[in-house]
């Protein structure tokens, strides 16, 4: 489709809808031109923090992430539970590296204006790196607890 | 902002973020409308089976739900596992449930233009399921296996 | 102690706690002699088979493995896990390996008169293989699964 | 066998293998008489510290907990971990639990004299803890780390 007939389908849509859609299109742009990928910026991510072996991460609880619980989807808890531990493990080893394994353990449900995550490294190998990470509501309740093991080249 | 005001800001992007928009719009009126949740429908999730105890979820690979590494992101095959294991205990159980934890090993990157994951439930206990699932392309490479245990009221 | 001291201190006990001891006796001297561990002789572990990434493993659930509960001690269960798949990753690879994570999920308690531990891998990589198992109670029930991976240098 | 049989049996061991015999006895013994199980005296556990959601267990470093490569039996670590952690989760709930699912995730080889293992409640549900432990060897060097649930009716 063309920009012209991509603006005439979203003039269809209502309102609600349409806020969606403005945050994909910032998403989208920002990905393709800041270098990072879509669903960090789309899912407004932000690292707030992150020092040898630690990172901390914070995301909005939004209708985006929801499950029809009107919670945190899990899938987007162990997300972020990814990102937090494999950011801290990157930020240990100073190279890019992969996820092995994430364990993670759903302790209450994910509510709330954001959450917090909290990642470690806990033991630091030659090649594999073994994380773990806390998420937290705003009111400090444990949500979520995970480990994982990265694999750096 | 009003549907007028968006529709100005959406104009400002290039057709491809436009193109993203135009998902996204879909997917939020289908999870207003339809009832189900938003992220279902934006990373195209489709259910293709489901019997008792077993559970049968693709999900296309496209920029949306990539890494910085051009594969599917670590995080969204986790959120696939906990989808189609998810299922898997409730189509045993015929009531719904919460993920009490998930595991998820990695086996090699998710590429291609689709994936497969199926689900199974491996011991039913009256509250609480256990389940495993795995994740393929559309060669049947395992991509990545898991586990999973779902608590039913 | 000499060999004389450990006999008359043996003869204070009871006839019972005089067959567990034989049976001490007996795998430290297979221990020692035929250069495999101890408690693999202790345990009465049973290697069935062996073919390339699979294993086959059982063991009586004797007084000596259970726990308060009388059936058999989770910790022993994992410890069967990390037998079975460890071997099935060291047939797989022909080289011995490490174990880097073991996850154990038990569904049902075990009891019996022995478990069999059915332990394969799942993805093979240069150096880390990706290995599940199942453990049953002889009429076939489903006492536990476990997942893990091991590091072959 | 009747006790006679029994020792004339064990005469016929080595001084080494019965000094193992004597260690069997005893935890044999102490299993009948002290009403715990039986691995728990044979290990030579110590159970030194205990606290509401907490726990500290020891093991001495024996040959008899050692894998073919002369250091702890990952097994073995998986036991302690096991126990550690439902020990600390009794201390919480006040009443007896069944382990519902183990992790363990393996830092450094188990060796020195002793190893220490440390547990704790991580987050208390009505029915189901999640707890986490450490185990350290006497430089205090991580040697495994892991995580569990457990049901309490």
């Amino acid at each position: 489709m063309t920009k012209e007939e991509l603006l005439q389908k979203l003039a269809e849509f209502e309102q609600e809808d349409l806020s969606v859609a403005l945050k994909a299109a910032q998403a989208a742009k920002r990905a393709r031109t800041e270098g990072f990928y879509f669903l960090h910026y789309f899912f407004e991510e932000e690292r707030i923090e992150e020092s040898v072996g630690q990172s901390l991460v914070t995301i909005p609880v939004t209708e985006l992430v929801m499950n029809p619980a009107k919670m945190l989807h899990g899938g987007v808890t162990a997300f972020i539970c990814d990102n937090v531990m494999g950011m801290a493990s990157y930020m240990e080893k100073g190279r890019s590296g992969v996820t092995l394994d994430l364990s993670v353990r759903y302790h209450k449900p994910g509510k709330g204006a954001r959450l917090i995550a909290r990642g470690e490294v806990v033991s630091a190998g030659s090649r594999i790196n073994s994380a773990r990470c806390e998420v937290r509501d705003e009111q400090g309740s444990l949500i979520a607890t995970a480990t994982g093991s990265f694999y750096h080249r």
